[in-house]
């Protein structure tokens, strides 16, 4: 049989989850499966190249903070092994269409005629909350949740007394760089003994977390010695898991 | 060797994602592979029995509107099947701490004494801007996510006014009943043009959905026979889908 048109490959970004690979979708060990190309993260575990046996593994991180990004260099990149009829797939930290650059990728590989995949992941918030064992939400207490990053794409911040307005159990990523003044803020509009928590790489063996309050999570996850990359929950949701942590300190303490 | 402990068994509250049984996480495989007993809700697929060859299935669902929920009895089986030393599996659809009670079956299951695990999954809102190929933040138009119900504890609405002024791309649950009322609220606070979508069975082959406006988004869900379980998207992250929807309708229309 003849092809008379020229292979084209195509692009998958694909979600890879809070980090522990077990929380990958199996969706998404198939895409890895198939893959020629794995495009990799910063702050996706490296393991996840033996789910992609075939594959030649090109990591582009890059790191928060850096002045100049390769982001142009990433789309470029897939473009062309996408038009060598190579099957690509980028894996992102968390869930692919959030905080991640998505919109500008799909954008630009849609312009050069190149198909684009998605495949969802577990966004981090949510490996936080199974850590502390709460529900976002909860009836009654906390109707929805907000993911909101603490760095907006000019360097200022997001508005955190409507953020906090909005009644919803809040999330934050890419915080622990600004948590005193971001907390300070969120203080201005909430109770300072709203129930609040830091955790830090949620999901994996290097995870590590504080449940405090408002008025003290700053403070106690510095004394814990949490950095980035965290997540920040924050909401009246957490507040039955807050009392078990006491409780369970209360007891540590006695015992 | 003697048992001197009588076994307890654990409860596993899993997110079983929204619907296609690809997205559930490895994770999740392992769980259901090793239950004894799997409680099914109603929005997961059935099919995902295969994947618990050994376990009892016990359906629980309750569906939204009932005047009396079963939430009760099913708090009270998980617990029997627990303290009997079976491993149980609750699977949710979607993300297992959102929207879905857990913060009141982990507290009960607690109060017993039962250890409770979490499997998340992947919620509607990520399916959905999946199957729309949009990212749900965009650096420059939306800084975050607000994912939020329509239906309150009390019957009333959420402070569509608050939601709106997060400036957040906003993931609405349980929206089609009040679509008319909750887009005209919406309309009083951001311009009646916002890019706005309804996607049902997100991630299904079920799926159905309409790309619009806010202006027209409950018309046009209306028209292309839309009904629940359906997650409305909200905001400008969605112009550039919006604007790659209206092409490919005109080039078929001229096609």
């Amino acid at each position: 049989m003849h092809k008379t048109f020229k292979a084209i490959g195509r692009v998958t970004l694909l979600g890879a989850g809070p980090g522990d690979l077990e929380l990958l979708t199996l969706k998404a060990a198939r895409s890895l499966a198939a893959a020629d190309v794995l495009l990799l993260d910063d702050l996706v575990d490296p393991a996840i190249a033996e789910l992609a046996p075939r594959a030649r593994v090109v990591r582009v991180g890059k790191r928060g903070g850096c002045k100049s990004t390769p982001q142009d260099f990433i789309q470029r990149l897939m473009r062309r092994y996408a038009q060598r009829g190579e099957q690509v797939v980028r894996a992102k930290g968390g869930e692919a269409l959030l905080f991640g650059r998505a919109g500008e990728e799909i954008a630009y590989l849609r312009a050069h005629g190149i198909e684009v995949d998605i495949v969802n992941g577990v966004s981090a918030a949510f490996a936080a909350a199974a850590s502390l064992r709460v529900s976002l939400t909860q009836r009654g207490l906390s109707h929805g949740l907000t993911l909101a990053t603490a760095h907006l794409q000019d360097g200022s911040e997001p508005d955190w007394r409507a953020l906090a307005a909005a009644g919803t159990t809040l999330a934050i990523y890419m915080g622990m760089s600004r948590i005193d003044s971001l907390c300070a803020a969120l203080a201005d509009c909430l109770p300072a003994d709203t129930p609040a928590a830091a955790v830090q790489w949620a999901g994996t063996e290097r995870e590590a977390r504080v449940l405090s309050s408002l008025g003290r999570l700053a403070e106690d996850a510095r004394a814990a010695g949490l950095g980035s990359p965290a997540v920040l929950l924050i909401g009246e949701a957490l507040r039955e898991a807050a009392r078990e942590f006491a409780g369970a300190e209360a007891r540590a303490a006695n015992g």
